[in-house]
């Protein structure tokens, strides 16, 4: 039976996108309510300036607030994937070395850095070269080293870019090897605008999971098992995320091609929020709960809760003051856990 | 390359589970603007008692419109897969032998009978044993026989029965042969209620054309060419085609793990029809153009235009005075062609 990792990143992604600023407490609750459901890791705010991006403000609030709490509260469900330690399970997106500053004064074990695979992505996004980009991560990797901090690093634009169209698969695969050199323990392939399709996904996952194999130093004495064992499997050394949106319907397609390439970490947002169905451009990330869903249907194990889940979405909807993309909750779902 | 058939069942799957009643010019100029895109295929409605679905009423008149039209409106876009003769390309569901007559006096060369491969769905749908329907196919299949027309038939619960749960492949593999034993010249796994999932799919897909090949007569002649072709891939000997709705947001992760399991003949419906988003519970069928877009990004030729499609999903969401589930034409398309 295969496993997965499940990030939300509904508190960073959702809500950074969304015309709402929800309150610290209302995004403590959330996350409190994700733990509660064994969701094993959330991205929680990111440490931007709460003046560009207003939706983020309190972000080091938030996790001065959840580190008052008991790792009890964090894994309710005996045997699931959730990690033990509040801390450990949090992550914050940093856009910069004073980014990372913030999150590091206020205790965070682990942060994602970003980056776009098209120049013109991450001019726009983030005023500089793709190179510049690197050398500030150079900066922040030897920081995070010093102070035993965990960092992945979110690759934008990986299966295409709004301004350039397509990216090649070999500036991504270059992109992971340069990161992986700085010491990142995540990478993040991100659908930044949902223009993944499913066949694309597959071939860029196998392909830069065998291209990070080959790396590997190898040893003769390793056993046939361990050879069998998947290289990107749990947080640290690295794991293989995927990011997806699903702005043209192809979202939950693509985490299916993620999951036959072999990918077992997934990023998703609860309810699916990130973008609104009534607005002209439906831009949200897939919801956590349709996707454990369909994993829970094809016997994929998560170690959460979907009950819960959904329970979670509705208290969300109902703080949000409007329904939410995802469709579980107002379908039913068929399959309450793993069947297998 | 790939190249699929896509049926639009927007006027008859979509249309039927909707609130409006559109009028028969309407319905006539849905149909007539699809033909106008290239889609091959199209199911224009049914012929069930109007007293007790009033959307369907007048699908009588809506051929009779159609039949005046000329071969030139239909396939506008040379090289496609659109059939040159109109009348050809429509096909309409028919609950019994009445209905297969009022479709046999307008003039339909084709059409689609409907069972469930659960015996409690075809008792709340159908008021009957599926026994009772197979003996019912029997008669009607030897009128078509004897009228020179083309039927298929539906398996709906194919993947799941809101009443039963857990449908066993077995049970659609037995159906299956015996609909072929009877004359169908189409078989549609029908998700009914949207309680597919991916791996699912691909397994009853390949189950089944397996088993269908084995039964077919093997000649010793036979060039190793004829013995690649793909089993089903056009009308007429006999097609397999897969009919998901987005009940849960697995439809078109469950179209591509179809489309990976050989399938190359599928169900949707414009605009993604048939249930409603702002609805307690969301059952549309897959939307045409999010499903076209997909194939497009992944080099699957539909022979259908994207931007025409978007269009005539724009009319009919205008015509039916609400925004429709589709996605791709409010967050634009990518692939507006097939791109190798």
């Amino acid at each position: 039976m295969t496993q997965v990792t499940i990030i939300d990143v509904a508190p960073r992604d959702g809500l950074q996108n969304e015309p709402e600023v929800l309150p610290v407490a209302v995004k403590v609750e959330l996350i409190e309510r994700l733990a509660r459901c064994g969701v094993p890791r959330v991205e929680i705010g990111s440490f931007v300036n709460p003046k560009q991006v207003p939706q983020m403000a309190g972000t080091g609030e938030v996790v001065t607030a959840l580190q008052g709490l008991e790792s009890s509260d964090w894994s309710l469900r005996e045997g699931t994937a959730s990690l033990q330690s509040p801390i450990s399970s949090l992550t914050a997106l940093v856009p910069n070395l004073r980014g990372y500053e913030l999150a590091r004064e206020v205790g965070l074990r682990h942060v994602r850095l970003v980056l776009a695979a098209s120049e013109s992505l991450n001019q726009a996004n983030f005023k500089r070269s793709v190179a510049d980009s690197l050398a500030d991560f150079s900066s922040i990797a030897a920081r995070a080293r010093a102070d035993g901090v965990g960092f992945g690093v979110a690759i934008g634009a990986s299966f295409g870019c709004p301004f350039e169209g397509h990216v090649p698969a070999e500036r991504v695969l270059a992109l992971a090897h340069q990161l992986i050199a700085l010491g990142a323990d995540e990478l993040v392939l991100a659908d930044t605008t949902g223009m993944a399709v499913p066949r694309q996904v597959r071939g860029l996952c196998e392909g830069l999971t065998a291209s990070l194999k080959n790396q590997e130093p190898r040893t003769k004495n390793r056993s046939s098992e361990q050879e069998a064992a998947p290289r990107f499997s749990v947080l640290g050394s690295p794991a293989l995320t995927v990011h997806f949106h699903n702005t043209r319907n192809t979202g939950y397609a693509n985490a299916y091609a993620a999951l036959e390439a072999g990918i077992t970490s997934f990023d998703a947002a609860l309810g699916g929020i990130g973008g609104c169905p009534f607005a002209p451009k439906a831009v949200g990330n897939i919801a956590t709960e349709d996707l454990v869903h369909m994993l829970n249907g094809m016997g994929v194990e998560t170690g959460i809760d979907l009950g819960r889940l959904i329970e979670a979405s509705h208290w969300l909807s109902e703080q949000m003051g409007k329904p939410l993309p995802a469709l579980v909750g107002k379908s039913g779902p068929v399959f309450e856990e793993c069947r297998w």
